[in-house]
């Protein structure tokens, strides 16, 4: 890439007032921040400017071609499979890559799954697989590559070395209230996912009011942008708008993630942790070229459950071993008989984060067994005195503040109160 | 002024999404950002959503008195004269601080006149009045305030503990695109002149061409929200519009600045120039106390320029020493016969600049002698060959540079051509 020279002051100014920024401009002004010629003030001036007025298509293409520029590519051209990849926006209890990727990989595609650890109410993909005694997440990039030729899936930490001007952004919008720009969450997720090489990408994009966009406008938006980008990059990218207001299954935290994850790939589990795989897994496979597979069946079959053991087994874990559980409980029952109306899934997240799941500092390490488990979900009949859901930490003192964040989270009520939500996959996001 | 602790992110959060600051948010955030609590990328965000959604007159005023609480504060109570200042946002040859503040202090009025130096296209008022041998800027606060009971006017430096978090967020908005937002530069302005403790202030605001606000209807918001704010801080405030699309009088420069002011102060020099020395004091005098004041008598009858004797006296100055003079000159002539079209401003203050009149880094000197002189005004009627302005510099290679600058500033042509500007005060700005 050959860059041209500009002034970062002059930047600043066109996109303040409304203008756009050319190709060569984004160039510049990425690599100039990446070597740290243009100042984190600067930056910041500038992520309130595009927050605040916005980016065209190929304004967005630009700014994440140039952050996939800052550091280093991979490529799966040499595997011989199709290679197709899943990025959920995130939510509570959201363990869907967990079943998917051995499911998606049992009809021969390749599925890598790089992750980070993420400061979320629980742990990341990563944390949660660590509560299987003997998994590692850390791969060379020759072992992830052999584990995609023989076993088809992998999940491991995404290479520090991927988009590190995204790294660099992230890092400043989290401080100066600049996050919630589309262009910038936009470029930020799919600048990683096109650099880490994969064919083709699905998108889980939550709204509702446990998602980072409670608004299913927003979220469409955000879909819809990163359905266009991936697409402009050569990645054949779509997207399901998904709901996100009552927490995703019945558990929530890191060990007992991976149980519920091993019942739906077992042919059990939570009907809608079910439904959701499913639907990735259709969408999925469907970009790699195969839109009839029964994805069902290969739950059903065992299919699925082998291809997990697989790869499990492939980065050393033992899936037969004893998932950690909690030194302490605390549950919680009905006080009423009637019908559970609803369960909100951002303090039930921030519960289980405070229990211990999830981490405050990027360096601080997450409790696996620490979490939630429900008894009964939204538009459940309830009795008094049966259990509600329990509360799992290594330190009874964590309960009580968990306990605050759930307060007014739940309520029991006549069965006429209950509000249904609408389908949890909401709409399918094309490219246009 | 007691502190309540505020978290800054959503701060930045509440103007991103056209909230209102409240008091206490305002004086935390200014507090914080002044001790390097809150980092210049968070200041430069919250700069950039101001600029691109504004504030309200009780956050611009709060802004302002939570910058003059950074420092230290003046107060002019014990002189047992009434003080009233002036600040221009400055213009081409704006020397008028030079024969208005002797004129205004005539009457018996304390006008202490507290400057920078700035990066401006010639220097500031100090750097004109350092042309005048012996002439000193640098003051204690004993020396200013005995030279206003003895004279009645002092031009000094102003105090570094003023205002500094004013200091530091105009660093920042000049290098984040952050300039042009009218409540940050009102407060900026404002914050000084209000610490300064003067008890009344007229405020000349440039619009045209070579202003910093081209458009009137910009600089009539600047001027009605800086009037506001000095009412609303107990500063008696008034502005007059003022046009700045040509230069003022006839020298461009330090030295020959000095020359035409006391030209002025001598009955003479040049309309525009004494027009608007006029008008200013006049609004000085009449927000002191004294309406009626005939300041025109005053400049006839040689009361104004014994005042300026007196006050270039009291700060070490020969007021009869002869003022230095460039080593190289290079006059340009007409072309062609007819009238003085057009004289653009901005191009002759960088033609200046170029010249060595003004400074590019805080610490470099500037040449007292270098500028321009011009012979003849946008509207004269020239002949070919006739001498239509003169460059002075130290190193003739200079000239060159500053030719460029002039390429397309000035036009002869027909008389039917010629457009007049609108009235050189165009309009007064009253508290509302």
């Amino acid at each position: 890439m050959s860059i041209e020279a500009h002034d970062v002051v002059d930047l600043i100014r066109t996109k303040r007032d409304g203008g756009t920024l050319t190709t060569s401009q984004i160039d510049w002004m990425i690599d100039a921040y990446t070597r740290g010629y243009v100042e984190d003030a600067q930056m910041a001036a500038m992520a309130m400017a595009i927050l605040l007025n916005g980016m065209g298509r190929p304004e967005i293409r630009d700014l994440t071609l140039a952050m996939i520029a800052s550091g280093e590519t991979m490529s799966f051209e040499g595997l011989g499979k199709t290679t197709v990849d899943k990025h959920s926006t995130g939510g509570v209890g959201d363990k869907i890559t967990l079943p998917l990727m051995p499911l998606v990989a049992s009809f021969g595609v390749a599925v890598p799954q790089l992750s980070g650890r993420g400061l979320g109410h629980t742990g990341g993909t990563l944390d949660k697989l660590e509560s299987i005694p003997g998994w590692r997440a850390s791969l060379s990039n020759e072992e992830m590559f052999q584990q995609l030729r023989d076993v088809g899936g992998v999940i491991c930490a995404a290479g520090s070395g991927l988009a590190p001007a995204d790294k660099k952004l992230y890092a400043l919008r989290d401080i100066t209230g600049t996050v919630e720009a589309i262009p910038l969450i936009a470029s930020s997720i799919m600048s990683k996912k096109i650099a880490e090489g994969t064919a083709a990408l699905v998108l889980d994009v939550k709204f509702g009011s446990g998602a980072f966009m409670q608004d299913i406008a927003k979220s469409r938006e955000l879909a819809q942008t990163m359905v266009d980008l991936g697409n402009d990059a050569g990645v054949r990218t779509s997207a399901l708008l998904t709901d996100m207001h009552r927490p995703l299954g019945l558990a929530i935290g890191n060990a007992n993630e991976v149980r519920e994850s091993v019942e739906v790939l077992a042919g059990g589990g939570p009907a809608d942790v079910v439904e959701l795989t499913l639907a990735l897994a259709s969408e999925m496979l469907a970009l790699a070229g195969q839109p009839d597979a029964d994805v069902a069946g290969a739950l059903a079959s065992g299919q699925a459950m082998d291809s997990w053991r697989a790869v499990i087994r492939a980065q050393g874990g033992d899936p037969d071993a004893a998932l950690p559980v909690a030194r302490e409980t605390h549950t919680v029952l009905a006080q009423s008989s009637g019908v559970l109306l609803e369960q909100l899934a951002l303090p039930f997240g921030i519960a289980a984060w405070r229990l211990g799941a999830g981490r405050a500092r990027a360096e601080d390490p997450v409790q696996h067994a620490a979490g939630i488990d429900l008894h009964a979900k939204a538009g459940d009949t309830v009795v008094a005195g049966q259990p509600l859901f329990t509360l799992s930490a290594d330190e009874p003192s964590r309960f009580e503040r968990a306990l605050e964040a759930l307060d007014g989270a739940y309520a029991i009520g006549d069965p006429a109160e209950y509000v249904a939500r609408g389908p949890l996959v909401a709409e399918r996001i094309a490219p246009r």
